[in-house]
């Protein structure tokens, strides 16, 4: 047993409850130490499904986890609902709770989109980062085929009918076979003005193909894929403007009243906070071990530290590589607790494979020498994704749910709620 | 097969996708006419569930149904997600469609929350009868918690963690027993700096006894059930004043920062479109047919109509009264079209018993001659409740999250989520 009280022990403080800070924290749980884990969201959020919650596939409670609940039975963390707003010396600034010291910190704030300079067509085209995001662009696509069923005008009916998806990477991938399938399979049967399978599914990428960071192989088996199940993919097309009403690709127009966003990530501006030097997309700097230069106890990883593979080029923004760094971390920040000696070695990716899902029994999944497609990479895709949802209940409940809609082709949670009145005051 | 087009058949025009509205339109599937249901949301809402959904055991998806969805196979029905503004000869106004034809009028809108004369206190003290409603309540019960874990004072902690539920009904209630629930047992091992079991949670009734419309028996056991959970039950009390930090009793200053208000409803605003007599809390004056006089193809049901019991007590506003009602309606109405001869039977309410749940554990029943409490009411409640629930697939998912949450205390959609910022432009 420590003899030492909480204020006496080493103090580890971890920024974002995502899969980085979330494994620091439980890698540490042997760890003698008081663990502060703060985010701004109480729950810990399962991204990599997120595009099912935009499309009414799964319930927001399927693919989130209160924080607290996770480390209910890990006594050294203490987790804060707060909005960070800078860091000063050895202690992290808080909205509400103030200034919270700490020994060693770790910074895990994720990203949000990057509008590259446009950022007026935010409200337009929402991108997909959060539960609210993905509850707004369910309301936004729900109501178009609701809009398009009262509509009075053919140009009116066949602009709410038309879907823009901005960004071939995995989750503009995603979107789009998604609401292809809503679209031309779910909505079928229930309405009465419109036929919803005449809506256009347009994804659009600006660069020469879809997938990018796939193989060419599994790019255009992603393609085939995507056009099979109805959507029309545009490559080599950059959007020039986004409005209410249309969205402009050079010269050609395109009536439409959905933009989804799903072209860019900009980092968390916690460079600013540390005063660390940042790449373009605003990751930070970071040496071999994670830390930045000059302060070997603040360590910046996941999507908000600039991290490269042997071969140059950069470890992906993705679950896996956030666990690995928050893995390595947690490794180096017990050693010293523990006063052994560190491991000089860098920290090292270790690619796991890169998996995308298009729609119904269409995936690709790149596994290093052995490269998959279709119904089977799609099958590998599920059971993945089943298996990392982070607690049981949650596998049950996504397996039913999964189960459920690839029999029937139905959606569970094809809820349109608004957001409470603009009247609601804060809470005090 | 009948030769008609869709203009030349009678149209029946139903307002509200509550209940009574849905009873209506699946009682006429077989009837030669075109139906158009009118519901300014896109789901059928399963109210008596709503508290568990403002007290995170469920999520919104799993008491909530599309009504397209509802009506995909009965052809003959029309959804429209639209606001009606008034009733103009024989055309319903909406915002958005304008104007529908009708040949008979169905008017199902339903309630919402009455504050009698103060509704300045809507904002603190929010009641519950929308999906929104429920996850703008979660979000407030779940912050407080948080915001108590990083207060300054006691006096703040303790105000957070005061919770104050105005009326004691059946919302009121259930209410109350679930916060103490999620304080005293599913949030006790997550904090570190509260002990969530010190929670004063206090409901408050002006009259007498709490579940009033119950035998005096029934009323005093569910008191005591609350009592035994950790409620504190205060009748007699009238509240004069809500504020953001606290409640008023008379000369009584409770600091709290969380009211859920609970005592009363008021119709939908209907008597004022159709031009006909109300009663003091809005409820259209209808004849023994439900009808309003001299409109006889005009019908007002479930929370829009005051209609009374042989022994002159009003018919309670619940889903069996209104489902009674849209039964009667849609028969009457299948009689005309079928040129049949009418019965000329005035509408009787068949009470098919009253529940009400408290919590884990702790029901009441009254069932006529039949008299249940305690456990045995609680699994009488569960029962009828997933019973009643409109699909399978809800159905199972209700079950499992149920179980799981008895079996563990846990509740699965613990989340605060945000509305969309301020800025979000309306869909175009």
């Amino acid at each position: 047993m420590d003899p030492r009280t909480d204020a006496e022990r080493p103090r580890i403080v971890i920024i974002g409850g995502g899969f980085g800070g979330l494994t620091v924290a439980q890698k540490l749980h042997k760890a003698e130490t008081k663990i502060t884990l703060i985010d701004r969201r109480n729950h810990h959020l399962f991204q990599p499904l997120l595009y099912q919650v935009a499309t009414a596939a799964l319930s927001p409670a399927q693919i989130a986890q209160p924080i607290r609940f996770i480390f209910r039975d890990q006594k050294n963390v203490t987790v804060i609902l707060d909005e960070v707003t800078g860091v000063e010396g050895n202690h992290v600034v808080t909205r509400d709770a103030g200034l919270i010291p700490f020994d060693f910190l770790v910074v895990a704030a994720g990203a949000s989109h990057a509008y590259f300079g446009r950022d007026d067509w935010k409200d337009v085209a929402p991108g997909l980062k959060s539960l609210e995001d993905a509850t707004n662009i369910r309301r936004r696509i729900l109501d178009a085929f609701e809009r398009a069923e009262i509509a009075r005008t053919d140009e009116e009916r066949e602009a709410l009918l038309t879907f823009c998806i901005v960004g071939g990477g995995p989750t503009g991938v995603e979107m789009a076979g998604s609401i292809v399938e809503l679209a031309f399979r779910t909505l079928k049967a229930e309405f009465r003005n419109i036929d919803t399978t005449r809506s256009r599914v347009i994804l659009i990428e600006a660069g020469p193909r879809i997938l990018a960071s796939m193989p060419e192989k599994l790019s255009s088996k992603a393609q085939q894929g995507l056009e099979r199940l109805g959507v029309i993919v545009r490559t080599g097309s950059a959007v020039t403007e986004c409005r209410n009403d249309r969205i402009e690709l050079g010269t050609e127009h395109i009536p439409c009243r959905t933009i989804i966003w799903a072209a860019g990530v900009k980092a968390a501006p916690v460079g600013g906070w540390l005063g660390a030097k940042q790449d373009r997309a605003g990751r930070v700097v970071v040496e071999p071990d994670l830390s930045i230069a000059g302060q070997p106890n603040v360590f910046v990883i996941g999507d908000n530290a600039a991290v490269f593979t042997a071969d140059g080029s950069p470890v992906p923004g993705i679950a896996a590589a956030a666990k690995q760094q928050g893995k390595f971390v947690a490794k180096k920040i017990a050693a010293r607790l523990a006063g052994k000696p560190e491991s000089t070695d860098p920290f090292r990716y270790i690619n796991q494979g890169n998996l995308a899902t298009i729609g119904r029994s269409e995936a690709v999944a790149d596994l290093g020498r052995i490269k998959l497609w279709g119904t089977i990479a799609w099958f590998f895709w599920g059971f993945v994704h089943i298996f990392f949802l982070i607690d049981f209940r949650n596998r049950i409940s996504v397996s039913v749910d999964w189960l459920w809609s690839y029999l029937t082709f139905g959606r569970g949670a094809r809820l349109i709620t608004h957001p409470a009145p603009p009247e609601a005051p804060d809470i005090p």
